[in-house]
Formats: C-alpha cells, structure tokens, sequence
C-alpha cells in the first residue's frame, strides 16, 4: 500500500463561496483605486450598468458592502414595521432566514412551511393572500440552497401581483445559474451575493428594487441607515451614480471582469450551462443508485442534494472528500447533516467539474463500505455531455 | 515644451481607501477558500485573535461584511430604540454621521457640535452628561477624516465612565494609525474599518464591543438581524469560532497578512510611524507658509488637513495632483471642499510618500499662480526625518 495520496490538489466545489476564475482573482492583485476618483466612479457605474441585464430588469440594482445575509435584511428593514403583515414561505434554511428577519423587525408573520424539499405551490400562496387580508409583502426563494430545490418564481409572481402584495426573492445562489426574470415576471425585489454564480469572493449584495418597492419603503422611513434603499437608490441615480459610503473596490473590480465573461458567454448560454451540468449530476447519481433530496425537477441548476445511503456515515462523506481528495463540497445543513452530498454547478463550473465530484463521491462511497461501480456515475455524465452536442452545441466559461 | 509627462504612475494617497501592500494584494489572487472548511475555520478564528491586541482589548471584536459606516450602524441599532436618550459629538463630517444615524433609529438626540475642526472638549462632554440626565450611550470620534482631528478619547472615556454612559467611539480610520487604548481607557465600542490602517481594501468592519454594551444591547432586542451583536458575540465565542453569515473570505485572508505585517513592526512602533510622519508633513506645509485647518496637536497622526491660499481655486488641487501628477489625494468634503488639501498617513505609508504628496502640492502650488519654492516643504520634512534618526531609531513596514 502506497502513502502518496495524488488527491492532494484542493478543489473548491461548494454553492458558495465558489470557485473564482483566475482572471477575476488576477485583478483583485492591482493596486486599489479610490472611489471617489474617476476611474473608481467608472468602475462602479459600469458594474451597476451591467448588473441590470443579469436581473433582468430596468430597475435600480442597488449594491451593498455586505454578504447576501445583508442584502436580505436591507429587504425586511425598508418593507417591514412592527406590525406590518407579511406572508413567508419557507421550504428550507434559507427560506427560514426570511421568517427570522421578519420576527426580528416585529412583523405579523403569517408563515407558509411546506417542508423542506417540497417546491413552493403558488396556489397555496394565493390562498393564503385570500385567506390572510392585508398581507403587504411576500417573501420567497429562487434557488434554496439547503436543499436544491430552485422555486417556480414565474407562478409565485403571477398569484402575488394578482393580489397586491409585493413579493421579495431571495436569489443569492439563483440569480445567473437558474431562469429568473425580473420585470417580465413583475418581481418587485430580488436579492442576490456575489459568492455565487456571480464568480466573485463574497463581500457584495444587491437588491435590485421596482419603483413600487422603493416608494414602499420610503413611506416607511426609519428603523435603518446602512441598508436604507430610498437613499441608496438617490446616490445611484446621480450622474455618475456616487457610493453612499465606501464600496468594496477590488469586489467591483473582480465584478466588472465577471460580468464581462457572463456577457461574453450569454446569459440564456449561462443558464443552458447551469441546466446541463445539472442533468448530468443528476445523471450520475441515478447510475449509482442514488436518490435526489425533496423533490427537484428541471429547474433544480444551482446545487444538486444527493440522499446518501442509510448505510453509511453521512457526515463522513465531506470529511473523506475533503482530507482524501482535496475537494471541498457541502454537506447537509441543520436538520440535513449527515443525510445528503450536495454537488454544485453554480458559476465557474464546467463539466470536468461535474466529473469531478461524482468520481470522488464514488471512491468515498467505497470507502465507507458502500461499493458503487467506479466510474458509472461519471460514465452515465459522460453521455448526457455527448448527448447534448459538448462541446459543439455549447457555450462554456473562458 | 516637452508633451511628455513623467508622473504618470499612478499613485494612491487617500485616507481610505489606503494604499495595499504587495504581499496583501497577492494573497487576494489565491483561490478562495471555504470559510466552513478548516483553513477557512482557522483563517477566520486567526483573525478574531490578532484583532484584540490591534484594539488593546480582551473584548469580542465583531466583524462584519460592511464597510465602516454599517459597523457604526451596528452599534446605533443595537444601543438605541425611539427614545433611547443619547449624546452625539460631531466636529466634522464623520461625527455627523453619528447624528444622522441617531435620528434615524430615533433616539432623542442631545448634540454636542463646537464646530469643523475643533476638538471636542471633555469637559464640555461632562456638563452635557450632568446637564441632561439619563444619557444612556454618548457617540464620538477618534480620528475624524474630515478635518485630520484626532480627539483625546482617553479624556472623553474618563468623563464618560464617571457618570456611567456607555461610549461608542468611531476609530475607522484611526484604529492602527492613532493610540487608542480600549480597555485601560474604559471604552465601550470601538468601531472600525478595513481599508484604513488595516492596510486591506474595504468590506470588512468592526465593533469591539465590552460585555457591558453587550448586555444594553441584549437589553434592546430586535429591530436588526444582520448587525445583531448578541447573536454575532454568541456565533463567534464558539469553539472554534462561527462567523453568522458568509464572510468576506479574500479580504480575511488579505487581513491575516496585514495583521502580520502590523505585529512584525510592533503597533506602538506603527503608531510612531504615523507620529513622524504626520510631524514631517506638518513641518512640510509650515515650510510652504501654509496653515493647518482647525486646531490640531501632536494626536492628529492620520491625515494632516492643509489650508490651501485663498488666493487659488483650490478644487483645482486635487485635480491637478491627479491629472498632472498621477497622485490621487483627499480635497475637502462637504463645506470644506476648495479650501484644504489633505495629505495623508494611515497605514501602508512611508517617508517617500510624504515627500512625494509634498512634491506633489509644490508643483501644483506653482501651477496654480501661487509659487513656492519648489523642495522648501519636501527640505523641511526631509529634517524632521533625519533628526529622528530615520531609519535607525524606527521600524518601517515591510
């Protein structure tokens, strides 16, 4: 038995942070520009400018020095008073984040939690609209990262603009890996980070914001400052739009080079990529036995969760993967610990790295003493590429 | 006439964004680690660690993903309610920042404003505290940016301890550059930023907070979520520590070198750097005949304001430095903008960069119709550098 482990190199496989191309981190080694000077205030125009088509939206993309976390409670602290009813739906951890925001601003909660797992069923929220008069904000999820599931935000949208409510998205891990469009769809705030399919390190937030939302909040002034959107949006809006207070410059300057290799690539291309490297996850999976966690169907692009066999050890399949093969990839959160692999294909992914995931949780499968046929799973993604015309028919990341 | 121009390097001379060291900004172009995964366990833990002695503190240092202005509107959302009485210092642009956020969160406001450029005065503080009972937290400045006043937090803290008021200074952008001494002066809050002295760009701050003001916020639940201290101090005392959303992970990695760096030359050595330089550019300007704005002493050792002639258009400086000469300074904010220059020395700055802002000004003086004679104030800072014995008497970053 050999002691030279060839599995040494690290590889960042998880749904945020994610894997960062080397000409974003490249640029974050030049030396820091000022903001308020005229190449800063470029830099910052040209990110909100380009940020818009990715959301899809003429709206205000209003960015923030936070994490995703943040830009989420910019959302509750500019659409929520003491008492302001509101309906949350929760199918997972982050979900479960909008129900803690809106108890720690005092909302009247009324909560929709099918499950974790479970899709959201627009039809269920529109009974509770119809059931609970006077709910003025709706908070919801594109992608939950917990669990894999990426919501039908279309039909959530259509049921709340019908009723009058706003509705707020959390996109962090959806927004440029899963369809979402914005103004098309009549989303009034979506909210997203920059650790995802965004291809940067963490550090920024955004919400971009509908004029109705914005004048939402200004009627309810108050109770916030750093996060405040009717001031934020004020500084954007000048010409040249001015940073409220000092933006991450070298996170705007990893942005513009991301943006611009999203551009490059196409954003239906981004998504097409997404979806592909998905079917073939999931391909893989089911050539090795596997069951998917809750229940996913082709809008499921972000973060595939894998249910692990009852057999094994669960928890040690992220601890194998990572002190044996040097990849790091997410396990179950909370009530999920233990129970499930997720594998991501969210951002800088491409199929290699597909491959790679399924081939490390093969050998880890193995050797917790649950035999898989080695190279079935990556062999079963093989053929979904090949099918698919790769690397014909497809864009793929520079 | 030459049409070549020899100062087309660009060089970076603000007071925050501060210039970056080398090491610091490669660090930044690594691959991003996972902040769950033990390096990013350990990164952040190291952090937390080397933070306290920056802070002189046994305190919880709270880190956030913000820039400086969200960690001072964590310590308003947590220390204050509608109604909360507090007391708010301003003598310049920063400290009047802590007013708007106080009236933002409602506090019923006691202002203390002796006006741009003063130094606010203990004992005034004093007579304000016994004057108007039941002030529950007093809002102040270390160094304020605007002006170049560093304040004597240790006199104010006196006072302030005395009549039992908690105090909460912002020491963004002179944590690291001016002496402050948290715990033996009986400071409550401390809050500060990344991109000044750290040496890191923006997107990270911090709240050194005492177990006193973590009870008063304990005391004020909700109304905040993502600058929660209670739920920020309970995630971080774990074992090892948890940071409650994603951080910032290029820009903890950029910090861990930084604080390297800051413990290599020694802080009381870091301080007395920015003590010679800051006496250097002093002895620069006084050479070129001009005077310092408001009322500094030997604590302003972070960014000395200059009073440009009244005779030029002094917007024009700042312009011409950067248009002419490649050098990217800080004219005035607000109501000072025209009428100072200010030359800055906080964190990643040396002899040489003192000598080329003053080089800078001298040239651009002469340009401007106000001659000087051109070396007289980079002559006069060259003295003061060679009576302190440089560089055998003091240490110099790396």
């Amino acid at each position: 038995m050999t002691t030279i482990n060839p599995f040494t190199k690290q590889i960042l496989m998880t749904a945020g942070p994610t894997p960062v191309p080397p000409r974003v981190l490249a640029v974050m080694a030049e030396p820091v520009l000022y903001h308020r000077a005229p190449a800063g205030v470029a830099l910052y125009a040209s990110v909100l400018d380009r940020l818009r088509p990715i959301f899809r939206t003429q709206n205000d993309v209003l960015a923030f020095a936070s994490s995703g976390s943040g830009a989420m409670d910019s959302a509750v602290a500019n659409l929520v008073r003491p008492g302001t009813k509101v309906l949350a739906c929760a199918a997972g951890k982050f979900g479960e984040r909008w129900i803690e925001l809106c108890e720690a601003y005092g909302a009247e909660l009324v909560r929709y939690e099918p499950g974790w797992g479970t899709r959201l069923d627009a039809q269920e929220i529109a009974r509770l609209l119809d059931a609970e008069p006077g709910i003025e904000v709706v908070f919801a999820t594109l992608s939950e990262t917990s669990t894999g599931i990426v919501h039908d935000v279309e039909a959530i949208a259509a049921v709340v603009r019908e009723r009058g409510a706003l509705l707020a998205i959390d996109a962090v891990s959806g927004l440029g890996a899963a369809q979402l469009e914005q103004d098309a769809w009549g989303v009034d705030v979506v909210v997203a980070g920059s650790q995802k399919a965004l291809m940067i390190p963490p550090g920024l937030a955004f919400a971009s914001v509908s004029q109705r939302a914005l004048d939402a909040a200004a009627a309810k002034p108050g109770g916030r400052y750093y996060f405040d959107w009717v001031q934020t949006a004020k500084q954007q809006r000048k010409d040249p739009p001015n940073s409220p207070f000092t933006p991450p410059v070298t996170l705007l300057a990893a942005l513009d080079v991301a943006l611009g290799m999203i551009e490059e690539e196409g954003i239906e291309n981004v998504w097409e990529r997404h979806a592909l490297l998905a079917r073939a996850t999931r391909a893989g999976a089911a050539a090795l036995g596997l069951e998917l966690y809750g229940d996913p169907d082709d809008r499921a692009n972000v973060v595939t969760a894998i249910v692990l066999p009852d057999s094994i050890d669960g928890k040690q399949v992220p601890k194998i993967l990572r002190d044996a093969y040097g990849i790091t990839a997410n396990g179950g959160q909370s009530q999920l610990a233990g129970k499930i692999l997720r594998i991501a294909h969210c951002g800088y992914f491409g199929g290699f790295d597909i491959l790679t995931s399924l081939s490390g949780l093969e050998m880890t499968l193995a050797q917790l003493g649950h035999p898989v046929e080695q190279g079935a799973g990556v062999g079963a993604a093989q053929r979904v590429f090949l099918e698919a015309g790769v690397p014909v028919a497809t864009g793929s990341p520079a």
